[in-house]
């Protein structure tokens, strides 16, 4: 069965369709608003792992209103999960029979609940697969390290193919580069760069 | 890495292991309280499908306090809940570095959430892995299709190497046979009796 992975190119998502791979088509799909270019770097991660590499378009009113609500806010985690949830939306229409992402047991943000789950499931006919769910923090980095070659810095510095990239570069162009700064705590990044 | 797979010879927990497999040592574990054999249809579902297997010792107390709860009760949920995360704290006890079981996202019970997880993985430092709880009943059942060869029939006539036969041969034994059939609603389990 064909399975399409919302795909940053980082561990997380990489790692997930590593998961997935002995039991499904895997194809890593890099969601994206058109803001900024994700798509290569993306296609580079994907083509470093072996995958099979499509894109798909996201809605940009959504990144609009996502980044009004993170600036009103003053943090991310609203905006970020509403993206999400509109990214497993958009791949979930695409005509995959599967879809997947990356989120992890641990994460606070973006989070698909069993709820959710199971809604996207019954509107676009698709299963809904979170292979990281089930993994803590620990669990995955030590996987990473065993199964894959990663690249690590500052958010700015790593290209990647997330719709968070995107997010940021929209809020920069509307709102400057402080207000970037204030929104989003600094954090590392990953990028993959193969495997082991 | 070595993984402790927590094993009934189901196909929830079989499935947890084959997902598992590409990434870990895995070890089938059958849990018993010694009240019923359920080592020998672990082992056979075990050897079925090619792994390793190992049996733990559960502290037949819990068995004894969990059916009288079910019978008080008139339902098994909170008895099964308590000793499943017995049971995923003896193997978590066992010395192994990963445990992992075959809960699944749309299950009531046994369900082992976040909270419960990071406890486990603080006081015994092992990492806790539920490798089927980012999937859904229906890719589960199509997963299983797939990889595995199951007979399924009612809980009484499939031997299974699960605490749920254990309690049952308790409360039976206990109560009598019509208290099990009105605390235990009637229905399917599955054996693996192989890999496709």
């Amino acid at each position: 069965m064909r399975c399409g992975v919302l795909y940053s190119g980082g561990k997380d998502s990489t790692l997930a369709a590593l998961v997935l791979e002995p039991f499904y088509e895997v194809t890593l799909v890099t969601a994206t608003f058109g803001i900024a270019d994700v798509v290569a770097p993306g296609r580079r991660a994907a083509e470093a792992v072996g995958l099979g590499f499509e894109t798909i378009d996201l809605d940009p009113t959504i990144a609009e209103a996502a980044v009004e609500r993170m600036v009103t806010d003053g943090y991310p985690r609203t905006g970020i999960q509403r993206v999400h949830e509109h990214a497993v939306e958009t791949i979930a229409d695409a005509g995959f029979p599967a879809i997947a992402d990356g989120t992890r047991r641990d994460d606070r943000v973006p989070t698909i609940d069993r709820s959710v789950a199971q809604s996207v499931e019954d509107r676009f006919g698709v299963d809904y697969l979170a292979p990281l769910s089930g993994f803590g923090r620990d669990a995955i980095d030590a996987l990473v390290e065993q199964h894959l070659r990663v690249e690590t810095g500052p958010s700015e510095a790593i290209p990647k193919a997330d719709y968070e990239t995107e997010l940021r570069a929209l809020m920069r162009e509307e709102h400057g580069a402080e207000t970037v700064a204030d929104v989003f705590p600094e954090h590392t990044q990953s990028r993959v760069v193969g495997r082991r």
